[in-house]
């Protein structure tokens, strides 16, 4: 069997059944707010801490920005010693190689790929895959495509988490379909409270947590109990 | 951090656990008649009474209709002395240039620039984002535009409102992912009464409340409570 | 703000919060068989009895079936004093100029103006605005031909109901989000008995009564109540 | 106000507030098997012994079937004595002219409009429109050809039901917004048995019972009683 | 009134209050795996019985296998008395004629009319039309189709099920509202057991049972009891 | 009647009542981490261990990876004695010929014919069909080229299991309709739990057990209970 990668992210490998596979690529869905990006950039910081250097690949917000909005751990020290590398697939103020346009899945993996080998890669996200699957319209090439996006960063080691948003037309679940794995972020609204949750859809090769786990956001970044997120209701 | 911005409406900064981040963009969601171009437009009241020039680009009423239908704070006030500035991208009697017909969110985003620049405006509210978003149809091109256009008021340190009705074939949701945070203006029916809500759904970068908190509109304006909105139900 | 207009018809000005708003446009929406037609024709014929001229535009029924159908008040009467104007967009026996098939909103707001003008007109009612969104497949120019439809009633003090069946492809929402104000008619079944309401959905200007309220009709009209539509349920 | 037109159909005029309105058309909905076709020959029969004659257009079935499956009434002599006269729009065995294929909603109303001045018909059934309404892929061209129509029976004091299946992409909906009324016949299915209803949707010009009623089919034909059509449930 | 055909199916004639009627044709539906084939083989297994020749036409399973996933009564005696023809649609290994490719309704029932003039066939099982079915992409040349293969069933006198999936984009409704019956066969889960019912959805010219009836399948073939199929839920 | 093939997996063919049928085809149905490859594969595992060889065809995933993933049983040692099979249509690293591009049913059947004539195959597991279902863009085809592939494995007395995600236009329940039994796995979710289960939805040619039972997947593969899912609820 595969080797475990601890995520780090407090609470998340109890409830994967001790951590992730190396090499496997998992899916991060939930609604806007839910905390999917949150919980894959801490992914990558544990991973900086324990050695293991980080790939954040964006479709849209920039490099910076993220940062700005992360106030948690030290994810610019992470940064300025080069444990995290960002990439932003979105074109910048005075860059002139309109890269965006071109970009499709296949460009995508060969820079992934590009990064990974020169920097020694082992965790890589990607928020959102949405953008990338928008530009097909229908099912076969882009399978195609994300196998050989998945099938690139397993044969390099990397251990991947994919935002999926599911906003198009392609559905959500054809993507859980193919990834390893997919843990949902959600919120469960009751007449008294609000509660956030994190509860794994799918795991291929082990046993593992399938309840639905409450799970909360602070300054210090992601947290996910071992308690059912329903109180007194 | 982003530095904040209290929004001054009652209640508001409550939610949002300290007020909106300073040049980010935020969407408020809701039906038609749950109070969206209130709390908008009282935004820029408040900003403007705090020496914030806030700029009100609507896509469909004329300025002067505005005014007319929020009665409340002193908005005419505001605008004489050109605290807010309003433009319609819609043609007036006597425009010659057929102004909306042509315009597309790259044009937009180039007005926009030119207000911001020329009047110092600090706080913006697009009201709605729909004639503009019905002009595409499939979501590569539109995300590149709307993140052009965020990235561009970001720029320049402008807090921004954008109301999206959601009423096209572009999900309300795919355009929730991309704001840094969304707001959603509710009713609630119960057998004994109609209540307002406002629910902060998404809010990058800090701790929020996310229930729902009913909400009243008077004569005054919009104020926010503590409270939910479920009386004796 | 804007001078009110009181309907006249019972009930309706109280959960307006004092009636409609001089020149603006208001949405009727509801099933077949709610009460639409008939609310809008007292709206006109109550104005006519306060001096106010109506033009009643039809898209289907001729103005003769409409004053057999409504043997309510005096709506001959009104329409024989030249108090309540009646049009039809359907070409009529021995009408050679087949006008139904080209009749678009932008015609239509001609002709509309072209009576509004020459007769004095204060109160319109259209009934139903469908067939002309129906020539519409997509949302921006139905929206631009709406607004200057809107505008131009606005600028001769109009004041407008527009009747929205929401049979077509374009939302009965995205209507809504368009107009000044609506009111939907409806019917709640329960075990017990089938009860009408009325419910103002959406008022620019002004807080109203957000409740459904039983309406009923009777050979004198319309008559809505200030009670909930719920009996011993 | 238009002459009422009692159906005869025990139980159907009491619902109706009084009976049909003379010349005006009505909607039969309803899933298969829930006795359209039954209660609109009834009303034919019904008319037939009080005088009135009576059409009845299918577009399928051929009238000799009908009336075999039909043994209710005296049927076969309404027919034999021509008081009631069947029209089939589909091609019988021998018919060389392929009738059905060219048969669009214009040729159908010169058609009736031939039997109806040649055989002084006071009632018409339409069994059902949805083969008609098939043919057209947007609402407008269909509204108008509905309303020639509606309009000649109207002008030849034709009182009529339209049988609609709402099988098509044209909403059932639609269909009852452009008649002057609508029943609706259902079944309602408890945990203790199986209840047919009819329940008037829409009727112009009346106060009318909008309750579902409990309706019985038996070897004599449609009974609409006067109870709700829960029993102990 | 059309004579009646006794089905021979254990219960089935009481719900159809007194057997299918002669020379008519029935829609029988169901999910996958609701007993749909096994009913319909028993219908003409009980007909053979009883002197009536039957005609088993399916669209992909070979008449080999059909018998052999039907191991009740006597149906390979049956097959081989020439009590019961079976024919496939689908081309069979060694066919040269690529039947299937070309096989429309039309051809279908010019095949059907030969089985059905030579072998004096008087029952015929239709499993199932949903691959004729979804050769139309609109209704109105599928209505006639199916119009004038059950027009040709009628004249022979033969008594019909046409087994209805309802899995294309023709709905399953549609095709309802064309026979002259409709019996549903499905289950029902409760949280104690899972229970088969048939129910009569519509039959032409005679009072039915209208309830759900437990039923059930056993080496002997159908049951349909006069229990309805809920036990202590 | 066919012959039994016991399936070995703990409980399956318990439900199933007495296992599957010799060369017969069955659909194995699941959300996303459902099981339906680790049932599958036990299928042909337990299988090998009798002495019957077995082929398992991935659209995607590559072989190595599969046997890494399900570290249960002796499936490493079942593949290197070649008594299971493994075979991708996804091109590997190094393999020129491009072949998923190219591969449409008929080409499958035509491979898989291959192997299961030179290696002697008795159980074939699909994992999964919808890679191939989503070249078709219209029914007929699709059932004709699944026809073909079914009749061919019934040919060389292959008992089979289809993988089915039902992910894109051809509904999940147009297979089930083809297939000669289907098995659906699932979660249910309740407030204490989430527990695992497995149903047969459909089988030809005997009784089975219709009931939803509990499943469970632990590190030594597939056991289904005779208990229903629920607990304490």
């Amino acid at each position: 069997m595969e080797a475990r990668v601890r995520s780090g992210v407090p609470g998340l490998d109890e409830i994967l059944g001790g951590g992730f596979f190396l090499g496997q690529t998992y899916g991060i869905t939930g609604g806007p707010g839910s905390g999917k990006s949150i919980l894959s950039m801490e992914f990558l910081v544990r991973g900086a801490e324990n050695g293991e250097r980080g790939l954040y690949v964006t479709s849209e917000v920039s490099p910076e920005k993220l940062v700005r909005q992360m106030p948690f751990w030290d994810l610019q020290g992470c940064i300025d010693r080069g444990d995290i590398v960002t990439f932003s697939t979105r074109p910048q103020p005075g860059d002139l190689s309109e890269r965006t346009e071109k970009f499709d899945l296949a460009g995508l993996t060969y820079m992934i790929k590009h990064y990974v080998r020169n920097n020694g890669i082992k965790r890589v996200v990607f928020d959102s895959v949405d953008a990338f699957v928008q530009q097909y319209d229908n099912h076969l090439p882009l399978r195609r495509a994300l196998n050989d996006l998945i099938g690139m960063l397993e044969s390099y080691g990397c251990t991947t988490l994919l935002i999926i948003e599911g906003s198009g037309d392609m559905s959500r679940e054809c993507l859980e379909y193919m990834v390893d794995g997919a843990i949902e972020l959600g919120r469960i609204e009751t007449h008294h409270d609000v509660v956030r949750y994190a509860q794994v859809r799918k795991m291929r090769g082990t046993a593992h947590d399938m309840n639905k786990r409450a799970m909360e956001i602070s300054d210090k970044g992601i947290f996910i109990t071992n308690m059912r997120p329903f109180v007194g209701d």
